[in-house]
């Protein structure tokens, strides 16, 4: 349904152009349900006053170029979390994913990522100019790969090249954005994982947003990151952050993060205002994303029942769906209408009728009845 | 009077440790008077009680991936401060120091430093590990190096070495933190800047803390930055962001910057938190720093009339003086009581009863006369 | 005819365990043919006594660090059969390669180059790991891609990538050693020069065999040059030195690369030996190459009319092409025959009755009716 | 006596203008004494004279890229003359050094080196702008630094340098070329070996010329290497090569050189020519050696008896020492007739009446009466 085009058109979603996206930004209407976005997207004056909320609860201790306070918090969280020995705040997500697969794989050149993943696509070419790394892409515009498509590859590389350099590490996005969130089967990833541990291979989950393949597919974030070596999860993503992110691994692989942050640039004075917004939105996050996932299987079903509203779920899909209008249906018109009415936001810039629905705990904010008499309401006006 | 030891004991100021230091931070008392920090320290609730009440008056816009909002007003301000086409946000000083001596020396290997600057001792040998660059240190333990001295060291090279590698860029710390803020005196930046741009040597200012070398030696920000091919002001020290770092300079220069700070995985979601601080901190500086360096002589001249006390000025001093207690003072009870009644930090770690007296724009909130009678006051305690 | 998997296991050619080559290498029987190797292949004794005549004729002169005596000799000859500003003796096709790619792209990353090519595929990833590039491979399996498969390629990476890295380079190797062999059409390379000069993009020739595309596909060298921003040509693979490289190209360009093979370890004291033997083989290779190519087509017509033996030439082909006996030959007592009593020799290592029959210019050592009726003589033997 | 800027001077000993010399290399002359070179110097005709009569002795086996034949008797002739596990050969000494310094010291940053080293000044910047790492220079213009100012050094950056980089390797220069050959003291190199492997500091020898510090100082080359993790040495300093660099070391240490050589452009086809004329000349090089030097210590003293000529030997001197002619000697003069008549051969590019003399094994061509004979009846006609 949805190509790579369509993706990258559709994706435009912060731009500034778009109107109600910006209004709902600034907004401190209560209790909106978006249909944008993997989590909460605060504007400044809705940041400032959720910090003062979290402070007063519990005073924001303030850290030191990414060390004590608030920040040693949240590593603490992480660590547990993800089940691993240790955790350091980073950055960005590129920091963290190309750290990790450059110290994974050591002086061996070759790893192995998803031609549709974030660290081959959407870091500007960091791991063959600074790190150091070539990546061979495998599954070609596809969620992922297979163990036996990974090995046709290791394979296809020793027979077929003079000069050998050896394989590193294999690094797997899960879910995966370029692929509207399709999160990988864990059995294909158990597999992947046992293979590599024989062959001494080690393994990276780029994870930024490992919570929403966690909702979805019922496997516990821990599950999963225990099947890696390293694991990278977004701060801002869905946990409300500005910025930052966690890298969690053993200690021996950590411990190694903070001078390489430090010679990148990497390594900035204080960081607790996306420390104190992530333990914020961390906490109960297992449970609040169990239910949205819940609700919005529901709420498509029932959606589904309207005329001249078709939602499609895809297939190992995550909080992403497929939202087809019949013809006579007025996109705009709809668009306007829920949101005027009844603050549920919904991408404005569609083509054909056609849309990304993307599911985030705003939906938790109404009962699902609600939202399809809005939405019912707003298809009759928009015919 | 500081030796190098000297200075790295007493610069732990930042250590959890130093109970009034920390107190400080937290306190929500009006209107300290801090000889410690180079400007304003907010804790956790102070920053977020400032960030509301900036953005009351100027709602704050948003960016996205350091561009747009406030960062593009950021942006704009320093470009015209510095007298520079364009500037750049940066997440840190170290990863703006590393590019723009990368950038401008190009494929040239050799760059020209003070011996004392950070970005050859606190850079985690970023340029030669990251960055292939070769740092050439000059002026070892002194603040600054003269025209001959460069000239000298070229000419050395030039002579001494059988296979060269190019002279790349000279790049200035001033004022210098590890020589207690003694600044470069103009007239040497300016026939060094003359000889290099007939060289066709490139120059690049780390003025991390630029304005207190303004502010003290009369030189404008803008002056001091004509010499430069770039310029580097940080966000932290004095303008009240949790981090952060501006690069200013040709547009050509900036405009590769961007795609470095990518791949070298610096680039942050949303940076509005810094920039709106920075913003509001900026505005009305000069004025405030100039009144502050005015303020502190006459302090330290009538300061010097107690007995019991002994300040000295460094020579192309800035905001750092020496601080001598004679014997029979017990520093600590004058620390505690100068706090606990006045509201005036001194830094706790003396050392043989000596220490480093740090003015920044907290001297505005009392009067000299105020300020002289509570040590006046605190010397009779302490004793 | 020839899979990737094929070519793998009959291009061990040099193997010490190949009796009949061995016994070649060390051989002093007068005028061998082999069908096996691109160009000469001196034992140490045969380059002994080659460089002992060559010195005689024209004495030999030293150079010192690839400057000097036969080496400018040589960089003379190379810029003027290339038509090339200037030209530098490096100390293997990696190297010149890898700098004429890394130094034409400059600050952007990506550099377009065949699936096949000896550049991705043989250079221990020297690209991603040493020289900051990422490879983007075109025209799987095969010798060339077109222009509209570069231009879609480089159409897709604008679109499908947020972050963009510019586009640097494009490297075509040819005759493309991996697809046995065959060249690349001087129409195709015309229409990709055209467009990649219009947009601003350079071009490398990987030609370490480029005068057997010349002699085969009737284009000169020079004008296959005139397309390229450098090229490289081995000096090894037919102008029997023992090892070395010609890189081609603006004095801008190759100005530069002294240095920086200097810093990668590559500047050798004395290269006289590469560069007499390479200068003597130089002298009159296009008639000799041109001759070959001639004989060797009208020598496969003949063959291929003796029962048992069938040749068949490649598309695009130059020096190499598919030799299949029939069931009922033994290979094993053809070979042994046609050295031991005719001194013409096959390569050793044959499966299912195939191999690639190799020409060079030890061809001219005999006249066809000579090697037919040798051929013919040896089948009825091997029965 | 020799200062820097005169050995710079004085070391363009192979520049093609000085004629004595350009002579000599050409000349078919048996057996001169020369005072000029730390080996043999063939012309290109009297190497391939040396490789036919090698060749004839013991057939010489050819290599492929660095393996097999002839390189592998000289591996293992280095491997055990060194007493470590395994060697390598390398194209050049700038790589073998490169390759040594950063994997010994592996994602350390820091390495300590002699300032007036080659590893510090004639490798074009290699170590910082190819291999990331920082060299730390010691000893300004000195040939050695003791264990106690290595150990200052690592204090002073320990305590000197807030973000850390770990401290890799030492490398030591024995004979140091830019101290006119002096040694180092082996007491100070056990002393400062004994040190760095209770602190897990690796230690590099850059033994390039190893043999004549073994032959002056007395300490066998494997006593030498002892000390160290890795060792280099020279094919062509004294060992008749045309280039080459043999590296030893262990096991696990030298395996991964192949690979870095290779991505580095540096690993060559055939190297045979170079193992042929090394493996030769290393063939009794200590006893000729141990004999060259009580030869030449014997010969100084008699050559200062006569009148108007003093040699002065160097404090830890190897083959260099001073010459100094009377006012009232023409050097020119004095040159010419040693040459001409005798076939002695001095640098001819004298300043002041003041050269050095080097002493190599062509010292062994005469007997010491011969030679002072040859130089009283020179300095008689060159008054």
């Amino acid at each position: 349904m949805f190509n790579r085009r369509t993706f990258l058109r559709l994706s435009g979603l912060t731009a500034a152009s778009d109107f109600s996206y910006k209004s709902l930004l600034n907004s401190l209407d209560p209790e909106p349900v978006r249909f944008v976005g993997d989590g909460p997207m605060y504007s400044p004056e809705q940041c400032i006053a959720k910090l003062q909320e979290i402070n007063k609860n519990h005073p924001i201790e303030r850290d030191a170029y990414g060390k004590g306070g608030s920040i040693d918090q949240l590593t603490k969280a992480f660590a547990e979390m993800t089940g691993k020995e240790a955790a350091i705040y980073l950055a960005s997500g590129t920091l963290a994913n190309q750290l990790a697969i450059s110290v994974l794989s050591g002086e061996n050149t070759k790893v192995f990522v998803q031609e549709t993943s974030h660290v081959y696509r959407d870091e500007g070419d960091a791991a063959q100019s600074v790190f150091s790394k070539r990546l061979i892409p495998l599954a070609s515009e596809k969620a992922f790969f297979t163990l036996e498509e990974l090995q046709q590859s290791i394979e296809d590389h020793l027979q077929g090249e003079v000069f050998r350099s050896g394989f590193g590490a294999v690094s797997i996005e899960n879910p995966v954005r370029r692929c509207d969130g399709q999160y990988v089967p864990i059995s294909e990833i158990k597999r992947i994982s046992t293979y590599c541990r024989e062959k001494g291979y080690k393994l990276h989950l780029d994870g930024a947003r490992i919570h929403l393949a966690a909702a979805f597919s019922g496997t516990s974030v821990a599950e999963y990151a225990s099947h890696f070596d390293t694991i990278y999860i977004s701060l801002y993503k869905y946990l409300g952050a500005p910025g930052g992110a966690m890298l969690c691994g053993p200690k021996a692989i950590i411990d190694r993060m903070e001078h390489l942050a430090k010679v990148h640039g990497g390594v900035i004075y204080m960081n607790w205002v996306s420390a104190a917004m992530a333990l914020h939105h961390l906490n109960g996050i297992d449970d609040r994303f169990k239910k949205m996932a819940t609700q919005s299987k529901q709420l498509f079903s029932s959606l589904n029942q309207l005329p001249g509203i078709t939602i499609t779920p895809l297939e190992n899909g995550t909080n992403i769906a497929g939202l087809k209008l019949a013809a006579n249906v007025n996109a705009s018109k709809l668009i306007d209408s829920l949101w005027q009415k009844h603050r549920i936001a919904l991408a404005r810039n569609m083509v054909d009728n056609t849309t990304r629905l993307m599911v985030n705990d705003s939906l938790l904010n109404r009962s699902n009845d609600q939202i399809v008499a809005a939405f019912k309401e707003a298809l009759t006006v928009a015919k």
